[in-house]
């Protein structure tokens, strides 16, 4: 019948479109078939290794952050994270110490040779922490900040892009093309959980969109476990959840003191926690430590 | 300082009342510390091995089910679901085989020594259910269909709930509680994904659900990973993540031939498929096939 | 270009194949132009004027719903809710007075010859219900427990059919639809308040569905302010947009002493507040007292 | 008993910590009770009487505006908005004329004694925007980017700030606080819809919010029915919702010819829609023209 024809055609049509829209995109896999491989220090990510990223949720001293920096050593852990600039609710919170955070996350870097990540929110303040950090990451709140992806995406220093609150994974997609567009090719991807009615969790993390970004780019995929979750008895499941499901690597966080923390309390793992918490995950059989560090 | 001590108090009020809420439950961890185990036809679920269970989403034939009931066989798996009353969107959608097709669950069960699963919408069909099937599901769209729970709870049968399409967690649990309340115990869990603004798969799965629900009570814990995302695409990714984040099982459909199953036939697997996504489960380490199952 | 044409059959195919489904539809407006007026005990719903539905979140004693009910007559209110059959979250909160419930409620629509409103629950009691009420009511939780839409599609009473708590408004047409489809077309949708993460409300009412609904179904549309808010703050305020954005009617909840109600004491008006509420209402020239009212 | 006292000290403290939480901001409505009223080019908004805000999405020519800027004239509108930076989900799609398009509003502005509101996306842009624009609009993508809400605060020119796409009423509020927390109190919010699962509309309007943010604070609250709703047929419904539910202004787009704007074609009015909109505004007792306007 006529109108089964035009269904044909209204698939048809469709498909084309979506298609085309997809190849378009600098960052689509329909653009490049294989993996981007970010290499950041010497390490590699997105290559089928594993990585964690881990580190306190605000930079608050250069012997805080120093005491988390020896915990990930002996983990073989690359990657420390650290916020200087914090994107509060409040603007009576605190807001990170700004240049100075970046500063002592430089001297960490040298001391332990270890890659730094934190996140800049103004377009202004990318250019400077070229000079200090490994990876300038973009927080949720920033992710439609369409001036600060620019600025990111003309910069010479992998970028990891976390989810918007509420961001669908085709905005998602299309914030990471705002980079690619600019230049920068070096983007990773970090899931964070997203915005819903449930409150027993302070997100919710959407485990599918790993299967789904890795399908659609050819960007590594992080899963935040911290703030995706909120709860410290979570980290160690999804983390579990996030490597079985094909994500190239967990974020988390650590910090000496979780009681005292200037931020996020509640949700970050002590030193012990964490030995713990990599203990498990190990054990698990889902993660390796990397070469160099179970040679040590 | 007052505002202080104030502030303690506060903090041991709310605790007092959560414990209180949470020990008042019969499927509460606090009532009962020790998991529970159901048995069904003589094999356990909740004792820390993991189970699936596969089937097609409506009962068509008895040679459909046949099909699948051979494939279930092949891969040791001893729970099979299909749905007999199917309820659908719009009226003039196929609604099921009806009593015809918990008759055929019932002859496909003796035939093979399988245990069968099916949904049961009316309080009205639970006794007479009780004759055909091994487990009674009670979906999500009657999660809160407390009469419905309480005929559940009136029978001595296994239960699998599944929660609601937005249901909260505490509301899931308390649904688990109608049941508990009226006697039956033999209750669990299946999360199957919840509402949200994303569009990319059908539901959102919320893993993290699996080890709040483990925490919570002591019911097993499955998650359908094919209600959850609505892809076939993403069923060996979320199984993945389901059995690494803790769940009890997976739960997922599989049809002799998808493309012309009376319902959902863009998410279920064929019978290759479903060989090939119990192959790659295997060889991820992170299920294992039950000795029955492996000794043949 | 070809690609110009396939877009344009593609539009049009789209907009065919939508047009024959809202068709196809009993309760569409395609199917039937102009608008269904529901008759109750003589007074009319969806003729143009705008109507009030109030009354106590549950029926606790004839004396209570007798207080509420001289308030109504005094304000020229025709309809009465009351709860009977409660559907509550968790089996230990108060379930209501069921059956003597609906005997208090048609002892006191024939005293004051109102109109008496009340959900059930179960498909069971919707043909004892057709001997106490005027109007059965389907609630939140039940818009898709099909089973009963079947029932309250199957006798000669008026529903009042409220939207699910995450229903889309398809779905909320596609529900109404089972109970049109069963030869019952006298039936009043329910606008309640859908789930979102916003937490200062109880639920987020969703104000645009309202013209939606007029467009696309032909039934009268009332907006619950009470469910929607919960908060007794956002009632005036909400029930005048409500009004103004063409709902055919208001429902809100009283109670004499909502201090000591059994269920919802946080949302209902005391009597001296539900006055104040009515001459907020009209002298915002919104709502005007119906005839009968006004001269008494 | 014991537990009876501790939640009667629970519920205190709880009061006494949201107390004093709100008291401490500057835009609550208890650090100062009386209405903060905006006077933008000689007119008043939040002094009681309610506003219109209308205007192309996108800023494209002199001449687009100017018979936009006329259609407003006519209607007694005084406030024209107008996109000069588009911040778009693709880095492909139109992105706005920039300072170009902020010139053209000026011209407008100038010619017809118009107050011109434009979005301005970056910390930088701030300053020059001073001397083109009445209104600085920050958009839903950006009511979290701290460092453009500090410069917003830190010029003395009026700030319309809209809620963000899934931003709760509370963050909405510490946003403002941003803004005011600089030095600038002369803010305006924007309820604009928020992100939910219903695709029926482009977003959800939250329009209890209007009356919630308008106890809470004291500043001016509009209400966008164009992003809201993203539908040109709710236009009008919502618009008098608005107005009935105690919003200070309504703020909707109007294009000379949607069909081939460069964003937003299908939710804009065109010149002989809009003017029909303001009728039958007018003739359903919500909106008042302002007197200088129904004098001429």
């Amino acid at each position: 019948t006529l109108q089964h024809i035009f269904k044909q055609i209204f698939k048809a049509s469709l498909e084309l479109q979506e298609d085309d829209h997809s190849k378009a995109l600098l960052v689509s896999r329909k653009k490049q078939p294989q993996d981007t491989i970010v290499t950041i220090r010497g390490e590699k990510v997105g290559n089928g290794e594993q990585r964690l990223i881990a580190g306190p949720c605000s930079v608050e001293s250069f012997e805080q952050v120093d005491e988390v920096a020896k915990a990930l050593k002996k983990e073989g852990i690359k990657f420390l994270r650290g916020g200087a600039y914090k994107p509060r609710t409040s603007p009576y919170d605190f807001q990170g110490l700004g240049e100075e955070g970046l500063k002592i996350l430089k001297e960490i870097a040298d001391k332990h040779d270890l890659a730094v990540i934190s996140e800049i929110v103004t377009p202004h303040d990318i250019e400077k922490a070229v000079d200090y950090l490994d990876v300038i990451q973009i927080g949720a709140r920033n992710m439609q900040n369409f001036e600060l992806l620019k600025a990111a995406g003309s910069v010479d220093k992998p970028i990891l892009l976390k989810r918007g609150l509420s961001a669908t994974i085709q905005e998602f997609i299309n914030a990471a093309e705002y980079i690619h567009s600019k230049g920068n090719g070096n983007i990773m991807l970090c899931e964070r959980g997203i915005r819903t009615y449930e409150t027993a969790t302070r997100n919710t993390l959407d485990i599918s969109a790993v299967p789904i970004l890795k399908q659609e780019t050819h960007l590594p995929v992080f899963v935040d476990v911290t703030h995706s979750t909120g709860r410290r008895d979570l980290l160690l499941p999804t983390a579990k959840a996030a490597l079985a499901v094909g994500a190239d690597g967990v974020m988390t966080e650590v910090h000496p003191d979780p009681a005292v923390a200037l931020s996020d309390s509640a949700q970050q793992m002590d030193i012990p926690q964490f030995h713990e918490f990599m203990k498990n995950l190990e054990e698990s059989g889902l993660y390796k430590k990397t070469q160099a560090a179970s040679s040590k």
